[in-house]
């Protein structure tokens, strides 16, 4: 056997251990002239390593092998790259299992990304103080960075946003005059929304000094700024009494060791007597979240199972009264952002270059293929104290106008 | 001192120790001459213990020991019976803790009323083989024993339960020529309602000798025999394949120990491409079901808190989709049937006699509090594997005609 026949044997060997780790996926892998995988007959997509390190990484660690492998251009795709992520995701889903290198290396980012009040805001400014300027690119005109809901198919991302919104103020039963703490409020879409349409106050927390400066700057445009207050502070420094809580988009980012502080903070600012709604991106049951998302894109991030997360109203004797699973919504949201992305690549790879280019398209495709294949969900949980008032007959008010106002004249408490 | 002057003392001790474990309810408890608490100027309402020894098991127990007292007539209530027990519920949530007798005697009947296959069909037993003329005087015309769905406040008991089992129907999303399992289907009122108005073939299950015999009876009278199909069998027996799974008012029969039997019966009969809806009494939290209910009216009985039972579906990597919390809604169906209940107290007692008639009356009423003061919540669960293709868009078209004709339409697989 020659020297050339040998190592044509050893690719083909590692080719085999990467096609064994992702699963049954029809997808073609290729590296110099190895060709393995079934070919699929009508669309011959390919995943093409172009380097021996990127093929060794691969074994070592799948994900992150192809994650870094992608976002350096030592990876290409023929095809269509969500597409051929949700086939691979759907595969991994019965035979996945993480190499120990993969554990190893998910265990030690945990580590060093602990969501302790400094490590948090490190976090934070890894994603969010990106400059504006590259959010305005791809997301809606309000910038709102969170699962959008889209009434029909056919909404645009603008329309679905806005909706989004709106389903949350109806679902909180906002009356005029109340107080309402925004917990990680972005670049403060929902606060102001909130403000402007439902006549409440609100005390919005976010520790991205990049957000709170631009929501600031907004609140003054709309002449918001009695009603709406933007605090660059860490949800756990959030104190006062309020009526209502609401946190859309930020518990994936607080770590799941910090939820008995979460509950804590929900008890001393709504009690009892308040209700609040969690919007948030969660699992049919724990895992740990992708280690290559966590490395590149959101440090710190644990994407809870359903269960987990409701220890957080568990402990604090708050009753669930309503739980909507919207993760078809949320992998259309990202279909809109993914093609507003590729409309911007150059503006982005002026910004940042192309590596950044390639790693973002990848975590935004990524995503997409995670909510479809039900890998990842998004949750919106309703819960209220048991003295809270503004609990709801039916949900139907939700959704048309008439029930909506009915609802209102008929609430009578539970009370004789 | 005299010894009646010292009997008077030890007499008021007692009261007063009843007080401390029931809580700062505004009511009067009254033994003989001794009368304590906080007289409610404006309705006089009060506890009369008849007698020493059930003074001496209300300090001991005071669930047990009223629950019993108030049975055989030993305690004798001034005022709504309702208003009191949730004015107490109310005061015990914040101070209730449970005596060692409490605790030790609830640990004993957990153990003697386990949930094996025997121990289930005895349990079940109990309840649900009282002879079916008895739950035709107060239950609605088609005999549905669990929480109705007031779609307005002004519908009756009727319309309330046709409401539910629609509800759940279009839940579940119901296809014609679809296979769909019931576990736990009392008298066969939402079984036959499936093959009535959805045209899907139903296999129903039930361990109540008396309610299978009543539902087959009822297939035959309405000529669904060749549709539906009665099974007189534990749910652990079930077999065969499904396109759905739904269980309304089974999950607090069968015992927490028994959840993952629950969840892989859900696995092999519905798989990774179903779904299905669980619709059962919970709770905020973690805690033992009421001794006095478990011991004179539901032996075998627990009721999870919500974490609890998600945790079947999570073990299985069920998708949960919807959650909605309907606890005012059981609170008005059993003001329907407590009302039905005391206009059929005559039959009752000549059925069962007056201990029976105070018994049930108390567990009608005492649930009635537990669900307005949120002690108990009353949950809809539903759930899917990640190859189901009957995942809703939006909830609107639960809810209007029209969204749910486009939804229909809109339907399209996430896969492109």
């Amino acid at each position: 056997m020659s020297t050339a026949e040998r190592e044509s044997t050893l690719e083909n060997r590692l080719l085999r251990r990467i096609q064994g780790l992702i699963g049954q996926a029809p997808i073609q892998l290729e590296f110099d002239q190895e060709k393995i995988g079934p070919p699929d007959p009508t669309k011959n997509e390919s995943v093409v390593i172009r380097d021996r390190r990127t093929l060794a990484h691969m074994v070592l660690d799948p994900e992150l092998g192809f994650g870094d492998g992608y976002m350096q251009g030592r990876i290409e795709i023929n095809g269509n790259l969500v597409n051929i992520l949700e086939q691979v995701f759907r595969s991994m889903r019965s035979s996945g299992k993480r190499s120990w290198y993969g554990r190893l290396f998910s265990n030690w980012l945990q580590h060093m990304q602990g969501n302790t009040r400094g490590g948090s805001a490190a976090n934070i400014h890894h994603h969010y103080d990106l400059n504006t300027d590259f959010y305005k690119l791809w997301l809606d005109s309000h910038l709102v960075y969170t699962c959008a809901y889209f009434p029909t198919h056919s909404a645009t991302l603008e329309e679905a946003q806005k909706a989004k919104l709106e389903h949350v103020c109806r679902k909180l039963r906002l009356q005029p005059g109340e107080r309402v703490v925004d917990a990680g409020c972005g670049w403060g879409a929902l606060a102001l929304h909130m403000a402007r349409h439902y006549g409440v106050s609100v005390q919005a927390f976010n520790i991205s000094h990049e957000q709170i400066q631009y929501a600031r700057a907004q609140a003054r445009r709309e002449g918001l700024t009695d009603q709406v207050t933007f605090v660059e502070d860490d949800y756990r420094n959030i104190s006062g009494r309020f009526d209502a809580f609401v946190s859309v988009g930020m518990l994936e980012h607080i770590g799941r060791e910090h939820y008995g502080e979460l509950g804590r903070v929900l008890q001393r600012t709504i009690g009892n007597s308040g209700r609040g709604l969690m919007h948030f991106i969660g699992r049919n049951r724990p895992a740990p979240f992708s280690t290559w998302i966590r490395k590149r894109i959101f440090p710190g991030a644990y994407v809870p199972a359903l269960r987990e997360a409701l220890e957080i109203f568990e402990r604090q004797n708050y009753s669930v009264l309503d739980v909507e699973n919207l993760r078809l919504h949320y992998a259309k949201t990202l279909e809109h952002w993914l093609a507003r992305y590729e409309r911007s690549v150059e503006s982005v790879s002026s910004m940042f270059g192309p590596e950044f280019v390639r790693a973002w398209r990848l975590y935004l495709a990524g995503s997409i293929a995670s909510f479809r294949t039900g890998m990842l969900q998004l949750f919106q949980v309703v819960f209220a104290g048991s003295a809270c008032r503004q609990i709801p007959w039916t949900r139907a008010y939700l959704y048309t106008e008439s029930a909506r106002l009915e609802n209102e004249s008929q609430w009578t408490p539970a009370r004789s």
